[in-house]
This record gives structure tokens, sequence and C-alpha cells, in this order.
């Protein structure tokens, strides 16, 4: 194993009613206004809305709405936030939703103790010395952000998809409630998938050392997050896979199945932000897009690595198996497998690449990513 | 799943001269003073007491020596350890060695924050509000005590061997590098597998709802100590073993594993305890003569559990010849099995029952673990 830090504090609540105890954490806690951050209508029809105000206001917790957040959170609201959170000298960030809800409350805390302008953080030309604390309620599992230290944001004036790492941006807590999740649509949920098993496979791949711990973790989650995904795409009810699909993404993303790895590249994650900045698809069809691709144009850099995963996933002995078996499951499922399911064609791949080797060179990585690299991975993933 | 909380906020830090940090830790912590809690002459042997007494200085770090911690640690040397801590004025504890220092440096750091007798935490008639902060240099991979909020001490006058458990008590940092455990002998490199195992399965077999998703990552940690385990007794230096063995043995209790089972009681170690505290035998040895006769005795009562762990982790299929396969296993690495091994007779069995039975009454679990039931558990491990 190679040396590594696993640092994890944020308290996870999980289980059916617990969004109900937000008021009391947050006046345990000592915070007496927050600022609430979620996106549209969604929380108000599942009633989650009308259920944090209730639980807010019978601890006496003030807070100040923001609402709006898109499903890649943008930097002009999260703009906005900043200066509602300083205005109204906000204690603490209740996030209330997916990742972005959860992304740009994160983005907000920075940037609510700061004078300095929160983009330069994305771009690497500050560090975080402090943030708000932050508490979340978690309504699609699939970002892991509700337990670590991550946050996306996306500008949409220079088309720039950059994320966020510090220790001080992990929430004080989030509050997982799978029954929350009952109206992810079967699209979102096959997104979801795509998005969980994404970030497993990264650290999984790109391993130096690749532990057999490490190993039999990833693949756990791995099946656990295949076998439930099929159970919810029937039976979006039913409690039991919505649960064990939600701490498998919390998990996915905690540091836990990175430990001892070594390296731990985020390629597709890097073409994937690329596309996302350009186009707005989702963060999973994105994912579904890139990973066939990229595990083509890689699977000969850590083949035995691949080979277990045929293994071990789908029963296949072969690496281009394994590959083909996941791309299949994408299709399965609902997600898409090629840009030309999302209409993006072949003269397009340039300005891909061209975002993506930006990103590479935020993430110190160019050398490994560069625009032809990151072109002919593209190129696999045309039709 | 069940509802449940997680909340873990340990910082690890994992790898080869880890322990070299120690200095910087404490002083970017604001810490000036410490109890230094270690046992006896094994970490000076190894030199790691001279490398801790250079970091500490190097760093300013003021410290008050408090050694001699027993193998199962003893509440009169736990007191005395509280009085140093008083009387110096210390801010910390750190804690070198294996589960029996980093034990006794929690209850002390209990001790040092309360004029109330410490024992009576122990036996549940107070509650820890609050304790000194614990920092832990890692020697021995076993008890999990480096990740958690559990502490056990043994009052050698009542022959009471009893835990506590609060989150003031998670340390604060611990420090693993597996190149301290080279020097664990066979005996207790086997001692300590048992007593992983034992974590694992205690929340395995006794959970309620047992979820895929737990039940693939106990099996992934039990696969991974038994496989490291073995390679360790033929090549006590090798680093891989020795690392993938210490992580295994930190998430074996850290919580995770038992996140949605639900249930989650500690027969093995509550029938162990009553052992360890008469007896004074190595905790592991306890344990390994207790489990396969609680299994036995427990079989019927989660019977598609033990055969799917009869399947996963020896590749038989019924709940006997996983038990037997256990057995066998603990007897391969050189663990006892059985009372008469090491010279207990049957006749002594009423003793052994009744002070389990004392510990069930303070773990709430009276009504299924009575004084009858723990004889009828023993007498299947006579020999």
């Amino acid at each position: 194993m190679e040396n590594f830090e696993f640092y994890v504090p944020t308290k996870i609540i999980f289980g059916k009613k617990t969004e109900e105890k937000i008021g009391e954490i947050l006046k345990k806690d000592g915070i007496k206004k927050v600022l609430f951050v979620y996106g549209r209508e969604s929380i108000k029809k599942i009633g989650l809305y009308d259920r944090v105000v209730k639980a807010l206001k019978e601890s006496g917790i003030d807070f100040i709405e923001h609402s709006g957040v898109k499903p890649n959170p943008v930097l002009s609201h999260t703009r906005e936030g900043i200066k509602k959170a300083k205005e109204n000298k906000v204690k603490a960030i209740l996030a209330v939703g997916g990742g972005s809800a959860i992304d740009e409350g994160k983005a907000i805390a920075v940037g609510a103790k700061t004078k300095k302008d929160i983009w330069k953080y994305f771009k690497g030309e500050e560090v975080i010395e402090t943030a708000l604390p932050i508490y979340t309620i978690l309504t699609l599992a699939a970002t892991g952000s509700e337990m670590n230290g991550f946050a996306v944001i996306t500008n949409e004036e220079t088309k720039e998809k950059l994320n966020i790492a510090s220790e001080h941006i992990f929430p004080r807590v989030s509050i997982l409630n799978p029954e929350l999740t009952y109206t992810v649509t079967s699209q979102y949920q096959a997104y979801a998938a795509v998005d969980v098993i994404a970030h497993i496979i990264e650290y999984y791949f790109t391993c130096k050392v690749c532990p057999n711990l490490s190993n039999r973790i990833s693949e756990g989650l791995i099946k656990t997050v295949m076998e439930t995904t099929e159970i919810i795409l029937k039976d979006p009810k039913n409690y039991k896979a919505r649960a064990e699909f939600m701490w498998s993404s919390t998990l996915a993303l905690n540091g836990l199945t990175r430990t001892g790895v070594g390296g731990g590249l985020f390629p597709n994650h890097l073409i994937a932000h690329a596309l996302g900045g350009i186009y707005d698809l989702p963060h999973g069809a994105c994912l579904s897009i890139v990973i066939p691709a990229w595990m083509s144009w890689y699977k000969e850099e850590n083949k035995s690595q691949f080979e277990r995963f045929a293994k071990e996933i789908f029963g296949v002995s072969s690496a281009e198996d394994g590959i083909s078996a996941l791309k299949n499951w994408f299709k399965k499922i609902g997600a898409p497998v090629s840009l030309k399911e999302v209409n993006i064609s072949e003269k397009e791949i340039p300005e891909i690449a061209e975002k993506g080797y930006n990103i590479a060179k935020i993430w110190g990585i160019e050398n490994l990513y560069s625009k032809e690299v990151i072109e002919e991975i593209l190129k696999k993933a045309i039709k």
C-alpha cells in the first residue's frame, strides 16, 4: 500500500424521517441563522421544503433562502449566494438537494468567509483556509458530495467546469433519507449509477499498487450499485434498494476506495467535465459516453486490473469483454454510450479536447492528458 | 437498511515513517504538553521510543511519561495515569502501542477531565461529557481502538473487564506505520487476526437486515485478514501484507461494517471478556475459544447468513461446514479453540458464566445471555 491520509469528519444521519432532525442538529451546534440553498420545485413537490421549514422554525433557526441552483451549478448564481450570505451574516449553509445544491452550498461557504473572488479558488490560484459550516439533506444519491471535500462549479462565461478540494468543505452533518430519492426518474437514476461507478473505477483502474482490500471494497460497491439500480428502475419505491444505492454512492467518493492505492487520477471526469462545460449535458451522461472509450484506450496500462474487473463484476475473462459488458450495461439502463446519441459530431471533438486539456493543466496532469490524447479517446466514443 | 448514524472523526496518517510527524501534528493543534502512555520495553527495542521523543523535542512538546500499561490494561494503573495527567496539567494524551496503551490512554483522557471516579463510567453509572484530545501511534493491529470510540479496562479487584463508548474518545489523529508491527510475534499475530475477524462477524451474524453492501464489505475484510495473516506468519516483514492487515483491522471496528445492519450485539466479546477478566488470557485466545462454540449455538437464528459466510469465505455450502472451516483455520494459525487447551476445566464454567451475565446486564442484553445460556455455549468449547 502507498502512504495515505484518511479523514472524513462528516456525521451521517441515515434513514427514514431523519430530515425532521435538522432543526435540533443546528440548534445543538449553536447555529441560529442559515442560508437555505436548494434548486427549484422538486423539494416542494415532495413536501420536503415544508418539513425543513417546519423543523427550522420549531428550533428557532432563522433562514434566508437561496433557491434556483441549476443541475450543473453555475458561478453567477454562486456569487449571488455569497452576496446573500455576507449581507445576512448567516452562520452556516444548509444545502437541500443533490450534488448540485451541495456543491454550490460549499462554494458559497468558502466565498462567504473571504474577500477574494471565489473563482480564483477553482482556478487553483488561492487556497481555501476556512469556510462556513455546511449541513446537507440529500435528495439525489450520486455525487458523494455529502461526505467529501469536493465541489464542482461551472463558469458559464468561460465554459469552464472546475472543482475545489479542501478539508474545510466537508459537510459537518449530512442527512440521508432514501425515501427522499423515490421521485428520482429512471433517467436520472441511470446517470447517478454511472456517476457512482465512475467514482469507483477512476481509482480502481488508475491505481499504482491496487491492494486486494481496496479492490474488494470497490467491487462490493460496484456490484451493489448495479443490482440496486436494476431493482430501482423496476420498482422506484423499493426502500432497501434505494437505501443500499444511496449509502454506496456516499462511500464511493469519501476516500475509502482510494486508501493505499496511490495514483488515483480522474481522467474520465476530466473529459466529462470538458463535455459538460460546453454542452450542459447531465454529468452521468457525459461519463457513460467517455468511460468505455477511455477504458479501451487505457486497458493495456493496467491489464491485470482490467481482467480482474471483467472477472469479478461480469464473470468474463478478458479486459475487452469486461469493457463491452459495462458498455452494454450502460445501454441497458438507458445511459448514452456515444457522442452521436447526444448529437455531438466528430468535428466538435477538438474544442472539447481543448477544454479538457485546460482542466488537465489545472490538475497538473497535462503531460498525461494532452489535447491529442483526449482527441484520441473521444474518437473512440463517436458512435 | 436500518436507520444508523456514522461518525468517525479520527484522521488516519498511514504509511512508512509517519511516526516522525507526531511532533508537528501536536504543534499544529496547539498542544504543548502531553501524557506519553505506553507499555514496557517493546517500543524501546524497535527504536520507536527514541524516534517519538526526538519528534516531540524537535517540536517543543513537553511530555510526562506513563509507562507500564499491561496487555489487558488495568484500573489501578489507569488511575495512576489520571493522577499524573491532572497533576501535570497535560493538554492531551499520546498513546503509543497496541489497543492496550490506546484504551488506557482513552480512559485517562476521560478521567483527567472529571472529578468523578473513572470506574463509574465503565459501570454505566456516569455518561462521558468530555475528554482530553487523544493521539495514537499504533504498534499492534488488532483492536481497532485507533479509530473508534471504545475502550476496555479490567478492574483487577473485582475481576471485571468492562468498556466505555463515546464520541469524545475517538482519537483525533492516529498514526499507522505497518513497519512498526514487524516484530509482532506469530502467536500475537494469530490472536490479532482472531480479534479482527471477531469484530467483523459479531455484526455480520447478529445483523437484523444484513444488507448486501455491508456483507460484501465484511467478507472483503475477512478474506484480506486471512490471506495477509498467512503471509505474515511466513514472512513477518512483508510490508504489503502487514499494511493490508493493519488497515483491515482499523476498518473492522470503526463502524463501517455495522452501517444499516441493525442489531449488532457483541456476544463473543461478552463471553471473551468474562474469560479474560478472570484468567488474564490474551483477548484473541479467549475469542478463538468462544467463537466456534457461539457459532454452533447461534447458527439456526440467522441460517442464511451462516450459509452465505460458508460459501463466500470458505467455498463450502453448509453453515456447519463454514463453522468447522473457521475453527480449523484458527487451529492452523495457532490459536486455541477449546477451554482445555488453556487449562480451564468444565467445573470453572459457572464462574465464567456468572461474570458474563454481569456484563450482559451492563450491556442490557441479559434477557438474551442469561447465565444458563452462557454455560450452554461454553460447554460447547470444553475440548
